[in-house]
């Protein structure tokens, strides 16, 4: 969707330094740039190639003002923030147009808005609702009772599992399983099997969370599973029933949390960390790739990095990892 | 679906004080009990939250023999395992009526139980069979030659690959891939190409196993991969080519297991743990979350706690942790 | 398919003794050979039980030649490649017919070859092709632009999203997602609020690859994400936006690579192996099981093995583990 310079510069927060009246049609890479393409520079020492390429306007910081350049400049004090602010004003949609596809299968109870798009084969169950302009892709399985808010994006192939909510502004990447039964057993000793505790609580997803492809999330076994608005998570992300998940929180690829597990807002957490029952992480932390917390561990500190399995403060990590290569030779 | 009290108590084991004509109507937490509903309690101290909860009943140890309340007493040996047979009990099946939905595709030489459940979009492939009561969620599609016994329940978006045998009474979540194609190739040296070796093989599973969301399971390379019964398995998990898992064995989220792994019965495998090519792991083993077994390696006790990698018995573990972190002062 | 043993003999590089005229049906384990079956063998010490086996011959090394047998023998230098290259000659197809299945939703501007096949409940894009051959399974969704080559066999419920690319003779597993938007954010600081990076980079998949069941393979975020040709992908694998993987990769089960990774040609990945951003692995170098590579780390070697968090040499992790085993006693 092109839009007028000036209107992307007032948007973003940046000062345009050239003519604010041309269109501009997207973002790129440095490489790839066309013209009518904005790109983005963090450092000086980048800025030559991007007023050599192909693009029209060039995001930079303050280091960029003087250049003598025939290409537009916008001065931003977050050069990368700003082109992010751009590239989603750019978006153009990969939904289809607004109305449910003749072969989709909405149960007369649910209530769709007239702005939403429920693409082939998607079936919405029993009192689901979709909100304004929210696309359900093609192959998607809506349980009944679900709550789908406004302007999501539910790639195809997703399933979501009966009475799970879901906020405003919601992505949900291909293949993930929303709600679905959280693992809980207990087991007879008479007979050594195991028989299934319920698993009847429910799943909320809060507004601004984005969900990778393949991942599954778990209702609650008798509560609720929660994730807190605008917290991203990446694919192949395992998380387990009666989860609370904070706000903000970043969880990349892999990283996998048992039951009853408590993340609080802004927790960044690497890819492959592994996570116990009832564990709980206090705001801020940052979890290393692979680290490993055992059930019921606490774990704080603001800003403070844990790595390793059992998870330690990098500092203690990185004198283990000196003293223990010492010790090999 | 309601049940008389009585009829509960019996198939629970527990012993009823109160009025056993009375109507239940589901099970929940302490928290969220209504009029109808029965919890739990397993521990004295928690018993006064749980009968001033808004539930009919209360499953309880002999500790509660003596209370003063109104509320219906069911006193069991297990209170836990008790609650989870009442929730088995009164669970309301979520499956729609009997019957092959329209969308559906099944191929005439497929032989469906007539009490049997496929739902939109599910392919039957040729020589299938669906046994009495089962479900086929939306969606899935179930390769030719597939066997599916009884009150089996297949989530949408399950996919099976031809040949594949289903015992009764099992769960499969949703977007599992059962009998896929193993990983195994051939490098032919002068090319450094990588040949396919056959996998032809089958994966059998047998009756009350349970299958976590976007799990995977490979068949066979020439033989079979098989999953013994009452085994419950987490979501996310991968299970290669040729292994057998034996009966009651628990598999937490994201574990993975390559090729030719043995797993006796009764063995609990926490999340992530990775095992290598043929692996052995004897009746009862613990394997610790993220643990580690190496191609080939055995391992060998009842109730004995692994944890590591190279996995190591937690006591030896716990021991090498306490010299580490004394190292790294 | 049936094919006469000459045929297959010159194909496969071996030497018959016995009647090279029969026909042979299919390949096998000893234990379930039938007549019309080829088995194999590569250490003498087994060749009994396959001469004892039901198959209508045997592949085996130079060992063979002499054995006093009725069986058919098929000499050659690597008996397991010769027979991975005569079970690829002897496959049936799984696919149905050529065409497209009336219930396939097919865009007007997609573009399909006459002998390619198109399943139930498929969709593809405005603008895609699917060349000679290749089997777009049950209930896949093809993006808009997505051009796949010809012999490929994209099995069920597969979603690729707009522009990516596929060569030729790819095999994708059920279930798999490829070219989803990559994990990248900028968090703006003023509210700890997370946008969105661009994500609108491509995928290219070269010729022969093969990607497991439920991996997901995310597009790059300006750039492009590549897997080389002939490289090998397990289930459940994630891999990051703008990661170049090389020719001949062999990548196992869950393991997980997040951004702007390379990995060059014949590098060999085990299961559950973790890579952080911006790592760099050099030809012919082999990482074992669970491994974990730092960001920005380059490891090389040809043929040599890395173990461990942080991954270093096998000699040297193996000093660590034993200097750690003394201290722990």
């Amino acid at each position: 969707m092109k839009k007028r310079l000036r209107d992307i510069a007032e948007a973003i927060n940046a000062r345009v330094i050239g003519d604010d009246q041309i269109e501009i049609g997207g973002v790129a890479s440095i490489a790839n740039a066309k013209p009518g393409d904005l790109v983005f520079v963090e450092e000086e020492k980048h800025l030559q190639p991007a007023l050599q390429s192909g693009a029209a306007g060039v995001i930079a910081g303050a280091f960029a003002e003087n250049a003598k350049t025939p290409k537009l400049l916008l001065i931003s004090e977050n050069p990368r923030l700003a082109f992010a602010l751009a590239a989603a004003m750019l978006k153009t949609s990969e939904a289809p147009a607004a109305g449910i596809h003749t072969s989709a299968v909405v149960l007369p109870s649910a209530v769709i808005d007239k702005s939403a798009i429920v693409d082939a084969w998607a079936l919405v169950g029993e009192n689901a609702q979709v909100g304004a302009r929210s696309w359900i892709g093609a192959g998607c399985v809506i349980g009944s009772g679900v709550v789908i808010g406004e302007d999501c994006r539910i790639y195809p192939r997703v399933t979501i599992y009966p009475e799970t909510s879901i906020g405003d502004r919601v992505i949900v990447h291909a293949g993930a399983v929303l709600g679905s039964d959280g693992f809980g057993y207990v087991t007879d000793r008479a007979s050594d099997k195991h028989e299934k505790f319920p698993q009847i609580g429910r799943l909320e997803i809060e507004d601004e969370v984005e969900i990778g492809a393949n991942t599954t999330i778990d209702r609650g076994a008798l509560e609720t599973t929660r994730i807190g608005r605008g917290t991203k998570i990446d694919n192949l992300v395992h998380i387990g029933h009666n989860c609370q998940i904070g706000e903000n929180v970043i969880i990349a690829a892999q990283a996998g949390f048992s039951g009853s597990i408590t993340i609080e807002n802004n927790v960044v957490i690497g890819g492959q960390v592994g996570m116990g029952e009832h564990a709980h992480v206090g705001e801020g932390v940052m979890l290393g790739g692979q680290a490993g917390v055992l059930p019921k561990k606490i774990l704080r500190g603001k800003g403070v990095a844990f790595w390793g399995t059992p998870a330690k403060p990098l500092r203690e990590y990185l004198k283990q990892l000196a003293a223990l290569g010492k010790l090999g030779k």
